[in-house]
């Protein structure tokens, strides 16, 4: 296809997006439910025509050079297109955010002001190699009366393809408005572009996958792009911590799940605590086979084998994996004043008896979480009680953190006038 | 200067922003408003100073062929000096939003969440002529805690570097931390592009200005953009409409002040009530000397000389000018679907006594603010009593409407745990 030819179907499916945003402002929140348990169970009942498109994508992913955690990642099993199913009906359950009324009031001159919730209108989501976003996103953002324009990644076209199809067939018997939810079916790069760029008919974009593919869509977008960055995690252990505490929301952040955002990469430890806690945790981690790479001062402390020295990169570094970085600082600023500097704002921890101290760090750390005495691992939406989550922002604007159904949706005021003039 | 001169020195000053932010949420609110009376002081007791420089920059207005309304807007008077600064004493009397616990909550593990609203952090504020700019941007960007970089036209320079330079030593005594208000002391248009790819430092880029400026911004920017795009704003005259109610709704939304973007551009009647209501309106605006652009059913109908032919793009035109552009349609849902397709999602009004169209109006159509019976001029930071404004958002994340101090913050989550770990 020639770019242009790109264009016009990306356009029309912008176009298509827009009009279905109209037909969703209409639907109840019974309606929505209806049809997103219509489309669980065409989610359920197309199970070997999922299967066999995703058999497709599996044979053509050696060939792509998948890594194993890559093709992992792209596998569907009868159990995980049980959880897609399931992912579904959950949120079916959720209570709709759209058409609250989050404040209201009236002017002196008798206009009453309602200021309500809305659906955004149409958004974009940008992903990689894991099919089953193509169903979790779609159906938060259908909750949320918004429609949707997906574009998977090409390791999974086929997988996406054929969920997509399940929802919006299934779905459609049940009343859902023509092209609600869309998927981009083919998956040339340029796609990205002409999204990124047709702000008329897009309100947000958000990029689910590496920090790779957010950049590119940060550089192209016109519109709105709520970015789900990296998790550079700190816990910081001030001389006043119980160290028992310490030592157990470290090793819980670092060693319970290392391959996601809300793991621990850095340690920082109180200069007065360091010559007590440093050889202890040292020894904790080691004996869990996590590599810890350490400044100067945590290198004389630790006490045990194989600590290597940390370099600048190691600070600002998501390893994803069984490592950490350890300092020791000097003072409770020092920890802030790292924590702003080189984490990404995610979500970090102070382990702290004082009271004072833990309100400074938690006021003055800029991250859309900042724990006391917790393991940053509770950073997420299941955790916080909103039920689903479609990411985690690490953006100030509209959305911070864990991000649920509620920053899916806009607002809007309402006046109601009597023939009110100025 | 060089292209890298003036990025060293932008740089510079987003390094310098982010600091005075960290230093910024330390500010009490009592210290806060301390300081922006001491900044009023000093506007006032620099008045000398400060039309000095605008004589300055007026000298130079007729050489870059600014026109006369240009040269009025770039115009300081001891009057508006004195507003200016009253300005400032006014934001200082209004309630600080930051540190407000939006939402607190314990689960069930015994983690407390609270989600509390902080300043934004680093605001870029990009505009044009108007000097006094300067000034209302900083200080509603000061009292929610945000460090301002501000980058003025070049019309205005002289005023605006003697108007910063008030905010700057006039707050400093008062505890005004280094580097919470910048102004880019040079007006290369390369300053711009060189902030808006600073996202490391500027949180939030806005835009005051013309739909130029505006796009030049968007397709720039790496971080989020908050639009204040034109008003194409709508009244809907329907069949059940009081006649009187909506002669006086239409009247004062166009004549009052054209000039600005929630004035009255394009008048919609439904088909049942044109035969009537055309002639009325038509008589009463054109002895205004209001001129009418009609499409074929309104000419025949309205029944006054000069009403012209209304042109395709007369419905995307924002005339800011004595000019009404005037459709009869054939029902609620095509005056809905015209203000869809050709408005601007400012402000459009339904003039009718129909409660169930007024609900689907206001359902429907995808505006900021959207009125029952009551003129569109009412969509206004001061009408809705949130006591200033720093714009009216077009856009529909994070801020959506008449944009106040609350719309200027961000928020973030502090969990309280006791050792909690997953």
């Amino acid at each position: 296809m020639t770019s242009e030819e790109i264009q016009t179907e990306v356009l029309q499916m912008g176009k298509q997006a827009r009009a279905a945003a109209h037909a969703l402002t209409k639907l109840s929140t019974e309606k929505k439910n209806e049809i997103l348990l219509a489309m669980a169970d065409a989610v359920l009942s197309r199970e070997a025509e999922i299967l066999e498109a995703n058999e497709k994508d599996l044979a053509a992913a050696d060939e792509m050079g998948l890594t194993e955690a890559s093709k992992d990642r792209l596998r569907l099993t009868p159990e995980r297109i049980a959880d897609i199913a399931n992912g579904i009906r959950e949120v079916a359950e959720l209570s709709d955010p759209t058409g609250e009324i989050i404040r209201e009031w009236t002017r002196p001159n008798g206009l009453r002001i309602q200021k309500k919730r809305t659906p955004i209108g149409v958004i974009g989501i940008i992903y990689e190699s894991r099919p089953n976003v193509t169903s979790d996103a779609a159906v938060l953002c259908f909750k949320t009366g918004n429609a949707t324009i997906l574009r998977g990644g090409k390791e999974a076209i086929h997988s996406n393809r054929a969920l997509a199809a399940a929802l919006q067939e299934g779905g459609a018997p049940a009343g859902l408005p023509d092209h609600s939810v869309q998927l981009i079916p083919f998956t040339d790069r340029e796609s990205v572009r002409h999204m990124a760029e047709m702000d008329q008919y897009l309100d947000l974009i958000i990029p689910r996958g590496g920090a790779g593919l957010i950049e590119a869509v940060v550089s192209m977008a016109r519109m709105p792009v709520i970015k789900h960055y990296d998790g550079i995690c700190h816990t910081y252990v001030d001389k006043e911590a119980d160290f028992d505490m310490a030592e157990a929301i470290i090793v819980n952040a670092k060693t319970q799940k290392p391959s996601v955002c809300n793991a621990l990469e850095t340690l920082l430890i109180h200069r007065d605590a360091a010559a007590e806690f440093a050889p202890l945790i040292a020894q904790n981690l080691s004996a869990k086979n996590v590599e810890l790479r350490g400044d100067d001062e945590f290198q004389k402390l630790a006490g045990v084998d194989g600590v290597v020295a940390a370099s600048e990169e190691d600070w600002t570094t998501e390893y994803l994996d069984y490592i950490l970085a350890v300092k020791v600082v000097d003072d409770l600023d020092a920890a802030i004043a790292h924590i702003n500097h080189y984490g990404s704002h995610h979500s970090d921890c102070i382990v702290t008896g004082d009271e004072a101290a833990a309100e400074r760090f938690q006021l003055e750390v800029d991250s859309a979480t900042v724990f006391w005495n917790a393991s940053t691992r509770f950073s997420d939406g299941g955790e916080f009680g909103f039920g689903a989550e479609i990411g985690i922002s690490t953006d100030k604007l509209h959305a911070r953190g864990p991000m649920a159904l509620e920053e899916l949706t806009s607002y809007k005021y309402l006046l109601f006038g009597t023939g009110q003039t100025r």
